[in-house]
């Protein structure tokens, strides 16, 4: 059964509906870094809500920030109106920015990561016109991309200027199987390293003559792989490494190659450091480098550092609130990938809760317009509770 | 100084000099497996000097099977008639093909790999009417290609037809600096091996979910090159492994790959049989594969076994006409790459003996015609000793 819907919804902001509003900005083909009028929409959405908003533009990146309210506590939610490419276009059940909704299920790309909880999260503003301290959304374009001018810099920018978040919901996909069985208080860091080392191409049989960088690398990265980073860590995986390319690119069976190169990526828990970790790589490269008369090089990048959000009143709000909506009481979990709350972290706690994210990046991504309503609900549980704890 | 030569060269059997028949030969562009009438130009030399010829045509390739005589010891003299290509043709001080001769010098693709050598022996036949025995000459047209319709094969068909061969010189540039100063007695073996580990991608924030065929590999090449083959073998340096290379072309950091695969080499001396050293390879593999629920597979290739002939009464023979002609003792060495030596060695003992090689592939390869003479007048003198001390 498909609901075919017109190319623009006009919402009526005092009966919001979040299915509305979320198909709405899927039809904005906002593929990073392009915003294709998401923020707008949604701007517009926050204006009828009573909501003062800021476009903070930074290169070609939208980034929107609105409150409403001038009191403490402040309450934010943040997420991205960015979404990734849509993949083999010709392989989606419904094209992936008409938005259509099937047999009760919303097909589109960001229909769970994650323009639909923020519709979600605006659904639940527009059921409570009135609250103590304040509301605010922080809003990026710029989360699937590099990440460069999105969230990172509004943070930079609010903290200058002495804006003060309590505390922040951020909406990614956490949920896991079904929604509310997982909230997300903390991410680990990740690190990627990029290894080159550089020799002396020659004949294999005359290799006094060549200088091999392979026997290096393969040290380097036997090293690196037979050490156990940790056994974990209170709320925590163990930290884990993976080699996630090596290249030589040499065709001839009878040349030593001049040069090899690999990259690798580190997901760490808080019992470490990018930079300690930067520092061990380097460290193991000298030391497997030692006698060799060609040249080592790394290059390492922290992509974020690990965090964790320690359960306490500000988790129990949202356990609460979850377990209110759904029914279930969610894990509180530190797994997965990386989100733009590594950001936010340097502002006030931060936790994460949202759909269920198996179908995120995917052809057909798509969730259940119920969904989407229980998602609303259990943000305007969130947002009651919130205030009632700490107002 | 240039001396401009005709496009062809009329020889006169009775007084053969080297230098025009080496230049005859390099004007035909022999590039395996090309044969642009080069095995024509030597038959009709070798015929005019008494040799019944063979042409023993396997695939595409020519061979030439020539004998004066039939009596023992049979005397070989074995060579090939193709040349490498020439590379960045531009680059050459005269044609490769033209056969130039500048200030006393050669140039050509062939000039010392190894049209010159055969022409030296060619010459040296010439001055030598009568001898007891036998002179036969083993001439392939596929040495520096993938040697499979050349020499090998002519080896098995005289080894079926109970031809026998007492004895041979094969001429590839054994010379390291000057001539005469290193002949070559035995070759070591060559494997090459490849080596693919296949996983599982996947996302590397969830590294439970993949299996990164990365480590496995790592471990198998770290395995393989930490052992210490041997110590080396008397009258060959220690046998030699070199990875040539590690692919795996993944682009995204964020991912972990499905396959990686890596090549390598090795130089081996008679301490060891491919076969033993292929058994190795699989078995370090399938030790590191331990626990991975991916596949690892080995293709191991055995280009030839090493073979040692024994410094005696044939070694002597040779080390005493190079002295004659060069006034050098040449080192016996076993150093260097394969040659086709590693057929005729089925069928009796083999010395290598040819001019400097230090031009041999490149571009501008080129010899001094005065060392094509002196390589005559060594040949000459090894036919002479060889029937004194053997007939």
């Amino acid at each position: 059964m498909t609901s075919p819907a017109p190319a623009t919804v006009s919402i009526d902001p005092a009966n919001l509906d979040p299915v509305a509003l979320a198909q709405a900005l899927i039809r904005r083909p906002s593929v990073t870094p392009a915003d294709a009028g998401a923020m707008d929409t949604l701007q517009r959405q926050l204006e009828a809500l009573g909501f003062a908003c800021r476009r903070m533009k930074f290169g070609e990146i939208e980034n929107l920030y609105a409150r409403r309210g001038t009191a403490r506590p402040n309450l934010c939610f943040a997420g991205h109106t960015d979404v990734v490419p849509v993949g083999d276009d010709a392989a989606w059940t419904a094209g992936p920015f008409e938005a259509e909704i099937k047999d009760g299920i919303l097909y589109g790309r960001g229909a769970v990561d994650m323009k639909s909880a923020i519709a979600a999260f605006v659904a639940a503003v527009a059921k409570i016109p009135a609250h103590p301290g304040s509301i605010s959304f922080l809003i990026t374009g710029d989360e699937e991309g590099v990440a460069e001018d999105g969230t990172v810099k509004v943070v930079e920018a609010l903290a200058a200027e002495g804006e003060i978040i309590d505390h922040c919901i951020v909406g990614e996909p956490t949920s896991a199987n079904l929604l509310g069985d997982m909230v997300k208080i903390g991410r680990r860091g990740s690190i990627n390293a990029w290894i080159a080392v550089d020799g002396k191409q020659g004949h294999v049989a005359y290799p006094h003559r060549a200088a091999n960088p392979i026997p290096v690398l393969v040290d380097i990265l036997s090293r690196l792989q037979s050490r156990v980073l940790d056994e974990g860590y209170a709320g925590f995986q163990p930290s884990n490494l993976e080699v996630t390319t090596i290249d030589v690119g040499n065709a001839a069976t009878n040349v030593i190659p001049s040069s090899a190169k690999a990259r690798l990526n580190i997901r760490f828990n808080p019992a470490h450091k990018g930079k300690d970790l930067a520092a061990w790589i380097e460290a193991e490269c000298r030391a497997a480098a030692e006698g060799f008369s060609g040249r080592v090089e790394v290059l390492s990048k922290i992509s974020g550092e690990a965090f964790l959000t320690e359960p306490g009143a500000f988790t129990d709000v949202i356990v609460a609130a979850v377990t209110d909506a759904t029914g279930r009481a969610p894990e509180l979990s530190t797994t997965g990938g990386t989100s733009d709350a590594r950001f936010i972290r340097a502002l006030c706690p931060v936790v994460e809760f949202g759909l269920v994210g198996s179908t995120m990046h995917q052809v057909d991504e798509r969730v259940p317009v119920e969904e989407i309503r229980q998602l609303a609900v259990a943000y305007e549980a969130l947002i009651n509770r919130y205030f009632a704890a700490f107002a």
